[in-house]
């Protein structure tokens, strides 16, 4: 399907490399180059391969913290900015919401709008996924402070107080989100994480309740028993934050993606829609990391069957820009609630333009829920083999992951891996995850369960 | 300068015309479109001209919110696209904290250090303006902490408090920031922000302290010694603001950008870096809106002469990407403390390059103080001879202002003069803002100075 994707990975040196370290050096100078896995030789990484500067190639199946969806350098990709179709992006960058340009507008009718969730009727972008959250919440507070208030518009105190950070009643407004959770770092969707200290510690946070996700063991069908216990008590945490009033918006996202891949059943996230209705609370369904593709489905809430939509849908990564989308009464009344200067990027939007043209004619999304399938039976086989180090595999399409059994152990094998050619990533205190590009095949899979029984077995 | 620029605005249509609205109403269906001024031919536009879908060529000295830097489809940002200086950025979006390209390394290096502010050892790459100011508060909030801490540890009690939004200590940590400050819409950068209403009602706020911003009078050599009294008291109201404790920052932007082109003198700045330094507080200089050449210096902070430099310095719109530089000390200990998925776009950073390469080639900076102090002169006649219209005209380089005599015969003028050709924008309550590209010339300003008159004599 990609012409000239190698056919498998190859390691030349250590990874990272000398030349990896080396830029590394000169990067750590000016911006922090700590956190950087290998630097990448943009040019000549195709498809499910990352090229490292060192000539390593890697079987990728961690893509940017899964922000990849066709894989390196698509041909289709590279084709439509050959052939000039982004040009119009070319030589300035806009601000979206003073004068956009037609092809904007195209953008967001037959690109956005066309892969939107059922029942949404608005889509705002922005630029990254704690934007796409952070302006959420804000259209929550909106729609929540107008339902109060009755249709009436704001009194002169609350226009006096609201600059002074002492508006009534806002101050008191609440979101719920989960422990594991995790939607973003600045400071408003920062207060709705809750996977790890490293994302919170020193930063004053809103005073917004967290509850417990179930601890769901896996499969989850094994398990349902219990697992709906668990269910069942997070469910009582819930109603019981919501109960006491104040709460604007709760937040979840389908799978856990930086708190351990954790899974709850569609009963579960139905019930959640039921709770939110009842007590007049936002229902956000986070997807910056489920959403465009990965489960097979464009959406993962789309798999549990709601009767009643989520009220707002947040996107970014594999959508190459961020938003969110959401039912007609999220959207605000007045102009200018919800704005800012850039209002996310035409020339991101463009390319997306041309994933979802490949994703359907491609048939992308099947691909994934059958090279998911064969991923978890790897996985499972994979456990059977290892079980001093492998347990609970779990994944909806190619979104999946599998624990090791300390953290010590897990970031050992990632680092052995990567000395053979997979680059996966970590996620949580002890899972590895796999976010692959949309265009995995079968053999990227099986290669992927090569490596990480190899990697798996060389440990001492 | 630019080959094919229009010589003159040319409107043929009401503006917005008839295509604008028939888009508008296609727009806004899914998204918020009232706040459109036009729709941009965006192949079109040229130089200073924007040109509109009903092919109207206006005069545009607002330029998408201050973020063109060299204008419309600059020949060497076109130039530079077609020949695959770009191409490298084309085949995916990174997550430049885990895997850049060695071609980003190049462009931190030789193009974001290379107009670094003095005394900035490290440059933070994010997406937009509010990010880069979210971002550089919690490079604040952990310096301080570390500080407060003595270099010790976090305990298990703050570890697991942070989680729960109940960390020891940090609740009570505080931004100062000025009345008519603008900082950015995000919850963080929101509670910073003191500008309207608009932005901030029905929103959780963190409880921070707002100091009055001096109410200056223009010229401010001209009324030194009333502005001297005006900045002693806003001085007096930060020292009682940092005496109270618990600051971690300070910031404050060179000239209010959002809440009326409000300016102070280089003293009051020189006070601000030594009140800050006195308390422990981080001076926070918010560049987003003056960065990136418009005061005919690539940092206006530049003007001031300070003795010590800012501690952090926040930058985005004509950067064509935010961020922050900051001083050694602000670097944090860890890594993983500052991060996010993209940490920017190597797209916009590499057409930056292009950007500061044209600047310095053309000496576009001292274009902007030989445009500016045309404008400025343009602005003082317009006043003598409309003072029942105009007054405080103001500026520094082509940042620029004029007050109009009250807001809705400014927002009148605005309509007026889109009328016939003149794309300016509004700023605080009554004042009209001048934000051109850096490619602005003595025909543009004479241009811009006539049809603005022409606008107001226009008024019944």
């Amino acid at each position: 399907m990609i012409p000239d994707e190698p056919t498998h990975a190859v390691v030349r040196t250590a990874v990272p490399g000398p030349a990896s370290e080396a830029l590394r050096a000169r990067h750590g100078r000016y911006q922090d180059a700590r956190t950087v896995h290998v630097y990448q030789d943009a040019r000549k990484s195709r498809g499910n391969y990352l090229v490292d500067v060192d000539g390593n190639v890697l079987l990728d199946v961690y893509t940017h913290i899964a922000c990849v969806p066709l894989g390196y350098n698509h041909p289709d990709l590279l084709k439509s900015w050959h052939d000039g179709r982004f040009d119009w992006a070319a030589g300035f960058r806009p601000a979206l919401g003073v004068a956009p340009p037609p092809e904007y507008v195209d953008l967001v009718e037959h690109t956005l709008m066309r892969i939107a969730p059922a029942g949404m009727s608005h889509v705002v972008t922005v630029t990254t996924g704690t934007e796409a959250v952070e302006n959420a919440l804000k259209a929550a507070f909106i729609a929540f402070m107008r339902r109060r208030r009755g249709g009436a518009p704001p009194t002169p105190e609350d226009l006096a107080a609201c600059l002074l950070n002492r508006q009534a009643g806002t101050a008191a407004l609440k979101v719920v989100s989960f422990e594991g959770g995790f939607h973003g770092r600045t400071l408003g969707s920062l207060s709705a994480t809750r996977s790890k200290p490293v994302h919170k510690l020193d930063f004053p946070a809103f005073d917004w309740p967290v509850v417990p996700f179930p601890a769901s063991r896996f499969p989850l069908d094994a398990h349902a028993d219990t697992n709906r216990e668990a269910e069942a008590r997070s469910l009582e945490a819930v109603e019981a934050a919501l109960r006491a009033g104040d709460v604007a918006a709760l937040i979840v996202e389908p799978i856990q993606g930086e708190g351990g891949d954790r899974h709850a059943s569609a009963d579960f996230f139905r019930a959640l829609r039921r709770l939110t209705s009842e007590h007049g609370c936002a229902f956000i369904v986070d997807e910056v990391q489920t959403g465009g593709g990965a489960t097979g489905r464009w959406w993962a809430h789309e798999a549990w069957g709601l009767a009643e939509p989520p009220d707002l849908v947040t996107f970014s990564k594999k959508m190459q820009i961020g938003g969110y989308y959401c039912r007609e009464v999220f959207h605000p009344a007045e102009p200018y609630r919800i704005f800012n200067t850039f209002l996310g990027d035409p020339l991101r939007t463009a390319q997306l333009g041309v994933v979802v043209e490949v994703v359907e004619r491609d048939g992308l999304l099947d691909r994934v829920q059958r090279s998911g399938a064969r991923l978890l039976a790897g996985l499972h086989g994979l456990t059977a083999r290892h079980p001093e180090v492998f347990s609970a595999p779990r994944g909806v399409g190619t979104f999946a992951a599998i624990d090791v059994c300390d953290a010590s152990t897990r970031d050992r094998v990632l680092f052995a891996a990567r000395q053979i050619g997979l680059e996966a990533g970590g996620s949580g205190d002890r899972s590895i995850r796999f976010r692959p590009a949309l265009v995995l095949a079968d053999r990227h899979v099986d290669e992927c369960l090569d490596l990480l029984e190899r990697a798996a077995v060389s440990l001492p």
